[in-house]
């Protein structure tokens, strides 16, 4: 398996992380993770726009252009034998003696591998449970950090308590998934959590937004308050990974008639088109 | 050099951390600083109490028992020449293919090694500057995760506003530092945040709270509002790094006369002979 280390592509095995990287020791950096489907990358610009953006919040200089790193990522997916799967990219500040200050001298470090992904297709299909819970994370967490602890703690919750997905709310309001954003629909308006400081932007939320529209939804930037989520006539999550995934329970609660709606059927095809398309539009 | 790797000293050059390490791609994991003075390490079993308290809220096993624990780092001490400076222990999930849930075949990586640091003398004989910055750390920083991005971003604030320590604040009181706990004194009364899930409870902290007695002073675990910060007579943060410190400006603005106060230089003097203490009671 080959991997990608800043500018080169060398053998997984032949590479190590440093005990020192800041990236092992404090979650000093961000990630991206980005879907290829038949071998072509969905939405790269938008990811690498997003993770050069990650990384200048948190004041970490890219090691090659974004140019650059989306040829890498090509070259990657030639060097590997995955038909379709993601990218994950992490960008650490680097090794230094620890020391909770910028180092003077740290090189950064990317790494970016593949792995293969099949289409969550049952859940797609049949839709997912999830539960509700305490949004306790920090307050940036607009910028992709592997400060995920939150999540995973959350996420774990969720799975013990028989479902797919924990939804964090914050203060009586809904803001996103624990590895999602999270929208509702109620009376042919779709609601979801304002792009601000409190949810991550998803690629694949931006996606969505841009189609709402052809489906004859209007959309609301607005956060649903927690007591109205069961209220909602349609909720889905939409993820890099999870695409536009129907909830069907929440809290043991079934959402609308307990199976996935008729907007949510409407935006999964819309959304199969977008990738179609970016993928004919990729092939000469 | 030699490292721990769970039950193993090792020379640090054979160690790697793997790229799928959950600490390298969640934070997945929690970590202690132990000093130790001439070789001997300063409230080891608090040290390891708290390391334990951490691992089991996150639910990480621990590879070896905590007594073994305390065992290797003597060994660590007796294989390295350092002969002052702190032992950086570190836990994490250990490696599995990425995804949030706890993976069920992973085996925790428990790695320790030794870092010469010499006692901080200036800044406790001459203080430190701080400023205050808002505390937009999660919910549970009472557990020693390795999520500390909020921290380095603060630090690396007071740094460049010519500060030694961040002061967090949150919804208008002070919590703690971004690397330290903070005590105000006023009136024969010092005052530091009870210890729950809005602050770390240090182990110098813990010291300091039971040589209060001795030198006069009363305490209030009690937050300090924002506003009441700058009209303390004195302030002082506590770390295992930074031990006793005095904060002798905050925001630009001088802590009482500007300088250290009479209070704080005698918690000093009684943790200097607490660390005497300890080492005296470990030489036979």
């Amino acid at each position: 398996m080959y991997i990608l280390y800043n500018d080169t592509i060398m053998p997984r095995h032949l590479f190590r992380v440093d005990l020192e990287d800041r990236g092992y020791q404090f979650g000093d950096g961000i990630y991206e993770v980005i879907r290829f489907y038949d071998r072509v990358p969905f939405e790269l610009e938008a990811h690498l726009r997003r993770l050069a953006a990650s990384a200048e919040a948190i004041r970490i200089p890219l090691p090659v252009s974004l140019e650059r790193l989306g040829e890498n990522i090509g070259k990657l997916i030639g060097e590997n034998s995955i038909q379709s799967g993601i990218i994950y990219i992490q960008l650490t500040r680097g090794v230094a003696p620890r020391g909770h200050l910028f180092p003077a001298a740290a090189q950064p470090v990317l790494t970016g591998y593949l792995t293969p992904v099949e289409r969550p297709v049952a859940h797609l299909e049949q839709g997912i449970a999830a539960i509700t819970t305490e949004d306790i994370r920090w307050l940036r967490v607009d910028i992709k950090t592997i400060n995920l602890l939150p999540n995973i703690l959350a996420k774990q919750q969720a799975h013990e308590a028989g479902a797919h997905e924990a939804i964090f709310v914050r203060n009586g309001t809904v803001t996103e998934g624990s590895s999602s954003n999270l929208f509702g629909i109620r009376d042919g308006v779709c609601y979801t959590h304002p792009a601000n400081h409190l949810i991550l932007n998803g690629i694949t939320r931006q996606v969505v937004l841009r189609l709402l529209n052809s489906v004859g939804l209007k959309l609301r930037e607005e956060a649903i308050p927690h007591t109205e989520l069961y209220r909602m006539d349609e909720v889905f999550i939409t993820s890099t990974v999870q695409e536009v995934c129907p909830v069907i329970r929440i809290d043991g609660q079934p959402v609308g008639e307990g199976k996935p709606g008729a907007f949510t059927r409407a935006l999964q095809s819309a959304f199969e088109q977008a990738i179609g398309t970016s993928q004919s539009a990729a092939t000469p």
